[in-house]
């Protein structure tokens, strides 16, 4: 177990039984520092992840290995997502990372399927993939909003089982978290946009907006849980109102990730010595 | 001008009638300080660079700014093109970057025109564009090789100018950089990759084919600088001998470049004040 976990992260944060309405936003489940402890080590498992992302592409690469990782994020405006981005992924080699964020559907998208976007996005063998967003939108705004009828959106939840069943099938681990930061919380972070000049572009005023839907989020986000948590893709719960903490966290759960995939370096394909004597000449 | 630089970057190892034979690979062209002075001083100009990605990338986004930046690596195995993506670009926020790396084209790639593959690459509006090798593997690689007869890449020196040409245009940013090591150096650095079991799946047998080419390969990237470095697209040439030196000098010139692009943080569209009224409320 990773240092100062009294419970391993996979589990401590794991979905099941989680009522969304009841978490403790500003808790750091299994986790027994504080910032104190939980910034320096942060630093030091960053270095442990880069390590690992290093080991599954040398094994895309080189070694024929098809696997790879996918880390899923969803959370609501605030929440820290662009964060783990920038200063968990932002460790890692970014030759190794797929990353895409999907946004309010293009007018191409949305003739599409609402997988469509998301096949096309998918990370090549080997690499690390991020999405920030993902299908789960077209069950958490599509259902809020109304965006189209239960009829439409009811069903999706069996149909992304079954894709990331097909994912996991093709060798694809899945790293699903959804970050939650409270309506204080989120109230403060908005107001911040709204006092830096340099913060100003990432602020909507559609944000505002959003918070009155609030409760229906809470309701769409345990429906989620609740359906497509599964054993080959379980969803990870993690408190966000404490930036260092959610990087902590959604880090051993990358690593966790990573360590059940028991990667080694790629063999030589090659007789080494005999490539040693070439090299002398040449 | 940077500290520790006598000369700025962009001038010092500006391609303009520099003769790849003649050029000191160990050398740090503009700088006045070693190692000692030079590392730390990268790791403070790549919050400088970060910064400025930031700006760029919140222009893209959010001002409506369809300017970007394309970092164009070129040069021969172990020249460091990868550990520049991993330790340059690799310091800012990954939302922000295009990655590509060109390699052998793939038969479909190999069925259409050279540029093709390149363009469907091109970065984003407000995204750092970086291509691991590019469409001057075109004139290189299949030069040396004579993988098409002279009467194919000959025009292409024409053509990729005017490509080019229609790439600032559009609002592109090329920063262009040819690194060159030593044959010597090369040789100590493919010694390391037969030595270490981490390294094995970075070697290729080929590469040590490749050496016997080296005189072929300087004459070809001799007219890739002749002809292609142009006003609104220079070459840059990158001693890389010392890896320091060459992040260095990397950051240094997409800093130059972004700077050129005279950016601030895109202004509000929103009232603000009124904004933080509705805030309040919320």
């Amino acid at each position: 177990m990773p240092k100062l976990w009294t419970v391993p992260p996979t589990e401590a944060m794991r979905a099941d039984g989680l009522r969304v309405a009841e978490l403790d936003t500003s808790g750091t489940p299994g986790f027994t520092g504080g910032k104190k402890a939980g910034v320096p080590l942060l630093a030091e498992r960053a270095q442990v992840l880069s390590d690992l992302q290093e080991k599954l592409y040398a094994n895309g690469r080189a070694g024929g290995d098809r696997r790879n990782v996918l880390l899923i994020l969803q959370g609501m405006d605030t929440a820290g997502k662009g964060g783990i981005v920038r200063h968990v992924i932002g460790s890692v080699d970014p030759q190794g990372v797929d990353h895409a964020a999907f946004g309010v559907p293009t007018p191409e998208e949305s003739r599409h399927h609402y997988l469509w976007r998301i096949r096309k996005a998918l990370p090549r063998a080997g690499q690390l993939g991020v999405f920030d967003r993902s299908h789960y939108e077209d069950v958490l705004v599509v259902r809020v909003h109304n965006l189209v009828p239960p009829t439409v959106w009811e069903p999706r939840y069996d149909e992304i089982n079954a894709f990331e069943q097909e994912l996991v099938d093709e060798g694809t681990s899945l790293v699903k978290v959804a970050m939650f930061v409270s309506l204080d919380e989120q109230k403060r972070r908005l107001a911040e946009r709204l006092e830096r000049t340099d913060k100003f572009w990432k602020f909507n005023p559609s944000d505002i907006d959003e918070r009155a839907f609030w409760p229906a989020y809470q309701d769409a986000y345990q429906a989620v849980l609740d359906r497509t948590s599964t054993e080959y893709a379980p969803w990870h719960v993690v408190p966000a109102d404490r930036k260092w903490f959610s990087r902590l966290a959604v880090t051993e759960l990358l690593i966790a990730a990573l360590e059940r995939l028991d990667l080694d370096w790629p063999p030589a394909t090659f007789d080494v010595e005999q490539q040693k004597r070439r090299l002398a000449r040449a």
